[in-house]
């Protein structure tokens, strides 16, 4: 059942590994900045990683979305909180978020069937 | 100098009176929705308005930008963690997020000159 | 043949029954407006039914396409008016809709199969 | 009053004619097509400017949505239609869209203005 | 290994025949102008096709990066210049963009396999 | 009649300097990154001009675009590859671009204007 969360991050995993063993600085360097954004500053981690969700969603990246729910949840965002971020992505993106809030919430069912094994 | 805060703020009302004016109920519950979304609820507003704030940001749109700086000041974030929302805005939303984050910061700045006559 | 469509309305069901079953207050009331929306106004359901599809295919989002050509069918709009839909979006939107229309254009075969039965 | 109305359209016309003027045949294809899919094909020329709208507001280009509204009117679209098209706009495209709907309806009153002289 | 160039190709190949099979004048002229763009004009083909790949990588289309990965190779755009190009489509785009480098490089590195055969 | 340049360039240098001095890692290190991928790598400045500049236009970004055509001058890019890069802009974005592509033009035109006296 959790098959998805499993190959979502082995994928990830294993191409973030294959780009950043390109000679290529401009990319390196922004997947470096990419991670210290989400690193604790005025706001804390939690918090940040709400903002990633909530922007991913408006730009209806169904991955990046993946990949800050996972985050959330390390950072112990509550499902009923996650649903208030939807909520603003979804007046923020309009109904054409619909169907990534469908696959974001089915993602959410299955780390939460996972954490409870 | 807070001419364009007053003018933004001027034009969003008027038009806002006239939109609503209209016998149009799919417009006026979604304006309705809109509002609903950003009271408290599993976040507290000053989160949701945060939360608006990047979303408006990556999708660039300068109005909705402005709108939302002005909520978040009133919700009492700082204009360090205003940056640090700004941060996240343009690593998810990339380059073409600068002039947007030009005219915010320009438009925070007016808004900070203002409270402090 | 037909499993895409099959598939495409069981998840969407599914998972808006599962949505609607959180006690989301602004989720909620997005979904009734979206229905609503649709609804007869001072334009007929049919050409509702097109603007959703445009707008969708503009906007690229293969499930809000597949769902709009599903109600357009429904509408009793002819596949040579579809197509105008269509070329609108692809003129509007540009050749970045091309994989969206080839998707668009199987599921409405699809559909059409289905209907011969 | 309708100062916005005369300089949009005189730039628009002035800039379409140094731009045709260039010797580009992707560009000078582009805009033929561009008029082509306009013209009564298995829909009326009414139901493809209504479509144009509401795709354009989708998208957030004010100076399309302005030039759709000028089509639209020309083809006997009412203001209450109008506000239909301006309702599936908001509700694909979401809260982003509200400030391109407040410059849209201020776009349609100088018009209905101006055509009352 | 393959798979995946194939059956993109051959998905595409078949969808196309299938729209230009239908009579509707705005769609054709639209894919004639879109192959006509890429032709040689004031800059070449391979120019050409990577300005075609980065705008396809920031409007974040899968199948279009395919394709212009595909046309780039056959131009002689080595993996460093892809790579150069992916760059200016990241920091652009923003990191919303790094799911879609991530399934680009994957193509990439088929094709590499395939051709190596 | 280069009012438009100079105003351009004047508010973005201003407020980059304001950006800058603000203490964000994140948005420092965001600008740094931006400056280097336009560095000659495997590809020259010169074509990765272009690709920023397609890239903007695609995006829809009037102040990105006018950056990218001054830098893409200084390049000696010739008009006739400009309005190439333009025709691709136009047939990947569709016509949702053409009020960019005009004011593109009007900001190229302003520019030669001034280079000539």
């Amino acid at each position: 059942m959790t098959n998805r969360v499993q190959e979502f991050n082995e994928f990830r995993g294993k191409m973030n590994e294959r780009i950043l063993g390109v000679d290529n600085r401009s990319i390196k360097r922004f997947f470096s900045v990419d991670t210290l954004t989400y690193e604790r500053g005025a706001l804390d981690v939690r918090t940040k990683e709400m903002l990633g969700l909530v922007a991913s969603m408006v730009l209806r990246c169904d991955d990046c979305v993946s990949y800050h729910i996972q985050q959330c949840k390390k950072e112990g965002v509550t499902d009923d909180e996650m649903f208030d971020v939807f909520s603003v992505a979804l007046v923020v993106g309009g109904s054409i978020a619909i169907p990534h809030l469908r696959r974001a919430v089915a993602f959410l069912d299955e780390l939460n069937a996972e954490s409870k094994r």
